[in-house]
């Protein structure tokens, strides 16, 4: 099953019905999808989902007030991971992979620290520590990037996740293209207050003081655009540098924010190699 | 020539190219399109051109600072007046029509006080007086309305213009496919610089104190849908009251800003009657 054919269902987390899709082989560690600011379902790439679905369960979730999941959205990422926690004792699983992007690896690195044993490998992506270089500053950047997509005609994520390259514009196009694969039974759109809670929980993130990594045991690995303009590539480096047990893959040239899924093939390939247990 | 076809012409006006295009017949008074809020050249429906194109000379331009236009966007309603005067002199123009659209409206209504003689008749839709209800929370609807199109995929225009029923968002879509019809020499996008100072010239008209329209003595056409939530509706009923020489055209039913767009074939009839000498 692809994807965009995998039903959306529903569990309920302390009362609150939280949705989710998944596929991918049964058995085995699965792996928990983490997603970014203003994502519901619909924003994963297909490639990236069935390409590590070909060899893993993968599960996708909407955490609490996001897109179809009920609920209130939180306003800081210690309680977004509390929230995602909770999910994941509701469907029961003992121990997950985590891949988090951007805000969703906020969110992941404190699962690792609040639950370890939940946790068996990670993968990052356009993300950061808590109190890295220019995280405090995404609010400005994303709502400045959704003003110009408005008077460019186009979707804002064209110039937030890709570089202005002739290659980076073709990259965006098709990544944007294959959000839209899926026709039938599409998530929820994002609630304004929903996006508002996200954008107050990461500037806060970006505020804090700098985490200690070195608590993170885990196998992690680590990626990225060189150009990213969200959560700046050279925060991509630190977490290489201070995750004791990381694997840095060499930022993808050419590429932003959206550099995992402008080279979806390169990262998939890397990841399966990562996750084989 | 059809407006998706017309050449993008340039004239000087005190040193600065200004961009605007031409067609419909020669002779007779032209008629000049003042365009709204982060709006360029393409962003007039093509409907409404071709269909007063039809009879008349119409001009569209992209005021100072805007589209490809040259200079920096003022920040006042009336420094964007002295703009359009001169353009309108650097044309070598004796007398214009005026068809404003939102704020394209507040710089028509203060080209009429300021110039009277220049000016024959005015359509005013969409729009306002100085100091009209609601005029002076355009900055916080645009931008909710901005971060929506973002959150659910879709061009802002399609909640900001139209209403939310199946036959408002219907016409949101047909007018924006209108606006792709153009697919050579488009213009150049609007600046996040230029929309900034549109946005703070339409809070000061919206602060202003209620202007004296009783010295616009000019056969004046009012026109809007019955929901605007930009320019709220009964700022158009507030016109047609205060303007001695006007005629109102009644509200379209279960339309929005976008009004004189989605009721295109009824606006450019009633306009055309109206225009005739």
């Amino acid at each position: 099953m692809a994807y965009k054919d995998a039903p959306t269902r529903a569990v309920s987390v302390d009362g609150v019905d939280f949705v989710y899709r998944q596929l991918g082989p049964e058995g085995g560690v699965p792996v928990l999808l983490l997603n970014h600011l203003a994502a519901v379902l619909d924003n994963w790439d297909p490639r990236v989902v069935d390409g590590l679905a070909a060899k893993h369960r993968v599960i996708t979730f909407d955490n609490r007030g996001v897109g179809a999941s009920g609920g209130s959205t939180p306003e800081t990422i210690e309680a977004m991971t509390h929230d995602a926690i909770a999910f994941i004792q509701a469907l029961g699983l003992e121990q997950v992979d985590l891949l988090g992007f951007s805000m969703g690896g906020f969110i992941s690195q404190r699962i690792a620290q609040e639950e370890p044993r939940l946790v068996r490998k990670i993968i990052l992506a356009g993300t950061g520590p808590a109190g890295g270089e220019g995280i405090d500053k995404v609010t400005a950047v994303t709502l400045q990037g959704i003003v110009r997509g408005a008077l460019t005609f186009q979707d804002p994520k064209q110039s937030l996740f890709f570089t202005r390259t002739a290659n980076g514009r073709q990259a965006g196009r098709e990544f944007l293209q294959r959000l839209k694969e899926r026709e039938e039974g599409r998530d929820k759109a994002m609630s304004l207050r929903a996006f508002r809670a996200q954008l107050k929980a990461i500037r806060r993130w970006g505020r804090q003081e700098p985490a200690d990594l070195s608590t993170i045991t885990h196998p992690v690995l680590v990626a990225n655009g060189d150009s990213d303009r969200m959560v700046p590539s050279r925060n991509t480096v630190a977490l290489a540098e201070r995750l004791p047990n990381s694997e840095f893959i060499p930022l993808y040239p050419d590429a932003g924010h959206g550099g995992i899924f402008q080279y979806h093939e390169e990262f998939v390939r890397k990841a399966l190699e990562f996750l084989t247990p």
